[in-house]
C-alpha cells in the first residue's frame, strides 16, 4: 500500500505550442506543482507556412523547454520529495517523425542542417505530405495485405510514412544523411536515458500501431516489398526502424548522468515507453471501457477502448485507427479526431482581429497577438452563448485543416454559408462552434453504427475547462450529457500514472487510474428544445458536407 | 445656342442613405455645388431589423433632408443664377414603394401611423415579401398573360406587387387606410408640385415598368382579374393606380409656393418626371446604344439600351426587366444588378470591426462606426490588393442579399469556401471581391447569350470612384476594359440633365447628355495573365453556385 509523499512521479506533455512538466504524488494523484514553457522558434513562427500547411519544430525547442520546465517544477521542492521521484514518462503530439542519424540525433542537431525545416520534426498538422498519402492508399487497395485496415481503412497525410516519403522525395540532402526516423514520442525517452543507438530504440506501440501501420498480423510493419513498390527509397528502411513494439507500462531506461545534471532530477530515475499525447490524456481523464474520451484542443482525440477479446477481429470503418494496448494494455484503444477543433475558433479570432493589426493605435498593437485572441474568444463566446437558434441559422463546415474522422480526407475545407446581411461574428462563431460539434456527432454516430457503442462522455483539454459555452453546445448536439474532468492537465496527469507504473508502483495503469485520477468537475446536460434544433441543422451540415465532398475528389 | 450661367437646373438624387443636391450650368454640365444630407432616423437603424430583412424609411427623413440639402446648395449663390434655375428632377432609389391615402400622404405623415413601418416606404432592399413574390410568380406562371415576360421571367420580392400585397395582409390598418400606393420618385415630385390628388399623379414610366409589371403590351397594369385572383385585397387597386405612364423628359408641373418658401427655390421652376436612381445615373454616365452602364453602390444596377426598333420582341431572359423609355425615350431600356455589391465589403468590414466595438479603448469605440468601416476597407483594399491569385483560392459567393439577376433568386446567400487555417481578413476580402466580379460577368455573359452585344462598360458610383483594386479585378475577370466617369455624381448628373430637358433647355436627353457629361476619368485594362486564371475562378464559382441553388429550392 502506498503512503501519501513517498513516492513521486514525473509527467511530461508536449503539446503543439508548449511543453508542460507536472509533478505528482503517486499515491493521490495530487498534482504538487507544474510548470509550461512555450517553443521560443515555433512561437515566433519560424520554419513554418500556413498557407502551405508546412509545420515545423525545431528539436532545440523541444531540448531547452524540458530542460527549463523540469528545472521550474523542482525549484522550491524539498531536496527529499526530489529523491523520492521514481518515474517520468512523456507524451507528444503525434505523428511527428523526424529524420534521425545512426545516433538517433534528429538532422536538424547537426550544423548543416540548423536551419533546414525537413530535417526538423514534422509536426502532427503538416499537411505537405497529401500526395505521398493518397499514394500509400492506392497501393494498399491493390496489396494482397490492405495495410491501412487497422487505420480505418485510409491512411493519412498527417501519418508517419507519408511525410518521411514526402521528405525524402523533396530534399535531396536529408534523403542521404536519413539513417531512420524516430517519433517525437519515442526520441525524448531515448534522449534522456542517452540511448546512441538507433537500432535498439523501444518503440512505441501507440505511435507504430496508429500512424506507422505496425501490427501483429503483419509481423510488424509492412513488408519491404510494400515499401520497395511504393519508392525505391524506402528499401532498408523497414531494417533501420523495429519490428517490437513497447506499451507504455514498458520502461525504456534510466535517466543520463548528463540529464540528471542538466535537469536536477535523480539519476536512478526510471523513464517510461512514451505514446501520444491524447492517449496518455484519456488515462489520465479516467478512460474505461465504451467511454470516449474527448481530448479538446486545437484539435480533438476522440478515445475510445473495448477489452480485446470482444471485439477481436472488429474494424471499424473510417476512424484513424485501433490498437491493441495504445491505451491501455490488453484493449483495443480505437481513435478518432477532429483535425481542427479550437483551431478554428482561433482562427476566426485572428481573422476578426485583423483591423486591429491593420490600423488601430500602438499601444493595442503592443498587446501580445495571443493575449488579444483570448479577449476576443471571451467575447465570442458571451455573445454567441445569448443568441437563439432556429433551423435556418448559418451553417459551417469545420474542415479548415481537412477531416481526419470520419473517414479521412486532407483536402476538404472550411465552408460558411447562409451568410446574409444579418450574420455578424457572433453568429459566424456559433455556426462554427455548432459545426465542430456536428463534426463530433458523425464520430459518435460512426462508432455506434460500426457496432462499437458509446456509453459515456468524457471531455478534458483546455476547451472542456474554459468554454462552458462551447461544452453547453456540444452536449445539445450529442443529447447526452458531457462530463468535464478536474485536472486541466490530462495528458501529463496520464503520463504520471504511467511513470508510476513504470517505476513498479503500481502493477497496472487501471490501479494507477484507480489511485491517481482527478475525479470530474461538472457535467453538462442537453437542452430537449436546444436537442430538437439541432438534429435539423445537424441534417444541413451533413447534406452541406456530401456537395463539398461530391466537389472535392479525393482517393 | 446654351451660353453658361444662363440657365441652372438641380438633380436631386435620393440614395439608400441619403439624399443629394446638384446645382448644374445647364449649358455645360459644370457643377457649381452639391450638399449632402444622411437620413437621420435610418442612420440610426429605426424602423429596420436586418436579421428579417426589414428595411424601412420614414417620409420625413425624406422631406427634412431634402428641404436642408436644397437650402445648403443655394446659400452663397448669388440670387441672380437662382432666378435662373430652370428645372428639378429627381431620383430614388426603387422600387421603394408606400401607402399613401386619397390625398398622396404617406400614411406614416398621419400621427396614428407615425410610428409604424408598415406605413412608411419600404425600401427596395427589404426582402420581406419573398412568399408573395413567390405567390406572383405561380400565379403569373399558369395565367394566359405572361406578365413577368418583360421582367425576366421572374417577378422579385424586392418590388412593387410583392411589398404592397406583403403589408395589406400583414397589417390589417394599414390595409384599410391605404387609398393607393405610390413609389417614391413618383411621391417626391408631386410634393413639391403640391398635387393633392392621388388618382391624377404622373407616375414615371421607368418605374412602372420595372417594378409593376406595367407594360403597353398589358394594356397599362395586370388586369384587375389576376389582381383579384392573386389576392381579393387588390380589387379596385388596379383603377387607383394608373393606366398612363411618362418618361422622364415630361413635366409633372412647376414648384408649390410652399416648397418655393420652404427651400429659397423659384415658384416658376419646372418639376420633371422622375425615375430610379440608376436609371439616371446610366444617363449621366454617358450611357449610349449598347454600352453597360454599372452603377456600382450598396448594389449594383448595370444598365444598357439599345434601339426599340431593333430589338422589338426580344426578351431577355433572367435581366430584371427591359423598358421602353425607362432610361432613353425611345429606347429599351435593360435593367440587371447585383443585390449585394459594395454591401457584401461593408458587411465584412463589420464582421471584423467586432472586436473594436465588443473590447477595445473607449476612445476607439467612439469613432465613428462608419469611419471605422472606411478605415477597414481602405486596409482590406490595400492589403488584398497585394496578394497573387491562383487556381485554388477561396471561393465565395457574393449573393449576401439574395441574386438579383441574372435569374432573380432572394432565397440565396452569401457562402465562403475554401477556407484552411491560412486564410485571413485580406484572403476572404479578396474572394469577396472576385464574387463580386463573377457576379458582374455572370450579367454581362447573359446579355450576350441572349443576343443583346455589350460593346463598352462603365462604371460609376461610390466604389467606381473609390476603389481602383476593385475596378481592376472587375476588368480582369471580365476580360474586357472598363471606363470610369469623372462625375462623382452620375445619378443627380442624370436628373440634372432631365431637369434640362423638361424644362426646354434641350429637346432630347440625347442633346442634354452631350453638352452636359463629364466625360471619363479612368479607363482599366484587363491584365491578361489575371484574366486566365480568373477563368478558372469563375467555372469555380459557376460549379459553387450551381451546388447552392441545387440544394435551395425556389419557384
Amino acid at each position: 500500500m502506498n503512503k501519501a509523499g513517498e513516492n513521486w512521479v514525473i509527467g511530461l506533455d508536449f503539446g503543439t505550442d508548449s511543453v508542460r512538466a507536472l509533478l505528482v504524488d503517486a499515491a493521490t494523484g495530487e498534482e504538487q506543482k507544474s510548470a509550461v514553457r512555450v517553443y521560443p522558434r515555433w512561437n515566433e513562427g519560424r520554419y513554418c507556412d500556413s498557407r502551405q500547411s508546412r509545420f515545423r519544430q525545431h528539436p532545440l525547442d523541444y531540448i531547452e523547454t524540458m530542460e527549463a520546465v523540469i528545472r521550474e517544477v523542482l525549484s522550491g521542492i524539498p531536496e527529499e520529495t526530489v529523491s523520492r521521484i521514481r518515474g517520468l514518462s512523456v507524451d507528444t503530439t503525434g505523428s511527428t517523425p523526424v529524420a534521425v542519424d545512426r545516433q538517433g540525433i534528429p538532422l536538424a542537431l547537426h550544423p548543416e542542417f540548423a536551419e533546414n525545416p525537413n530535417a526538423m520534426f514534422v509536426l502532427w498538422k503538416d499537411h505537405t505530405a497529401i500526395a505521398e498519402a493518397e499514394e500509400i492508399n492506392r497501393l494498399a487497395s491493390r496489396w494482397e495485405t490492405d495495410y491501412t485496415m487497422y487505420s480505418g481503412g485510409s491512411y493519412s497525410s498527417e501519418w508517419f510514412w507519408a511525410k518521411m516519403l514526402h521528405i525524402l522525395r523533396v530534399d535531396r540532402q536529408v534523403a542521404q544523411h536519413a539513417y531512420s526516423w524516430m517519433e517525437h514520442c519515442d526520441w525524448i525517452p531515448n534522449l534522456l536515458c542517452g540511448h546512441n543507438d538507433v537500432l535498439t530504440v523501444k518503440r512505441s506501440r501507440c505511435a507504430a500501431g496508429h500512424k506507422a501501420l505496425w501490427h501483429e498480423a503483419f509481423d510488424g510493419l509492412p513488408s519491404e516489398a510494400f515499401l520497395t513498390t511504393l519508392d525505391p527509397r524506402l528499401k532498408d528502411m523497414r531494417m533501420r526502424l523495429y519490428r517490437q513494439t513497447y506499451t507504455s507500462d514498458a520502461v525504456v531506461g534510466t535517466l543520463s548522468s548528463e540529464w540528471a545534471m542538466r535537469t536536477g532530477l535523480p539519476r536512478n530515475l526510471v523513464i517510461g515507453v512514451g505514446a501520444i499525447d491524447a492517449h496518455m490524456g484519456a488515462v489520465g481523464a479516467a478512460i474505461r471501457p465504451y467511454s470516449l474520451v474527448k481530448v479538446v484542443g486545437t484539435s480533438t482525440c476522440d478515445m475510445l477502448v473495448a477489452p480485446v477479446n470482444r471485439h477481436l477481429d472488429h474494424l471499424v470503418k473510417g476512424i484513424c485507427g485501433q490498437v491493441d494496448g495504445s491505451i491501455i494494455p490488453g484493449m483495443l484503444g480505437f481513435e478518432a479526431g477532429q483535425s481542427a477543433f479550437g483551431d478554428l475558433y482561433q482562427w476566426f479570432a485572428r481573422l476578426v482581429a485583423y483591423p486591429v493589426a491593420a490600423l488601430l493605435n500602438d499601444h493595442i498593437k503592443q498587446e501580445e497577438p495571443h493575449v488579444l485572441v483570448d479577449r476576443i474568444l471571451a467575447a465570442l463566446n458571451r455573445d454567441a452563448e445569448a443568441l437563439p437558434v432556429s433551423h435556418d441559422d448559418e451553417i459551417a463546415l469545420d474542415w479548415v485543416n481537412g477531416r481526419r474522422t470520419p473517414d479521412v480526407n486532407p483536402l476538404l475545407n472550411g465552408w460558411l454559408t447562409g451568410i446574409t446581411l444579418g450574420t455578424d461574428a457572433p453568429r459566424l462563431f456559433k455556426a462554427l462552434v455548432e459545426a465542430t460539434a456536428f463534426g463530433s456527432k458523425a464520430i459518435v454516430d460512426r462508432f455506434e453504427a460500426e457496432g462499437i457503442p458509446v456509453r459515456e462522455i468524457i471531455a478534458t483539454g483546455g476547451i472542456a475547462k474554459k468554454s462552458p459555452y462551447i461544452m453547453q453546445v456540444l452536449a445539445d448536439v450529442l443529447d447526452r450529457p458531457i462530463k468535464t474532468v478536474k485536472t486541466e492537465q490530462s495528458c501529463a496527469l496520464g503520463a504520471a500514472m504511467y511513470a508510476a507504473v513504470a517505476a513498479g508502483v503500481y502493477s497496472s495503469i487501471e490501479a494507477a487510474q484507480q489511485a491517481m485520477s482527478s475525479g470530474f468537475e461538472r457535467e453538462f446536460y442537453p437542452r430537449t428544445d436546444r436537442a430538437d434544433v439541432y438534429r435539423v441543422l445537424f441534417q444541413r451540415y451533413q447534406a452541406l458536407g456530401n456537395l463539398q465532398e461530391k466537389s472535392t475528389s479525393y482517393n
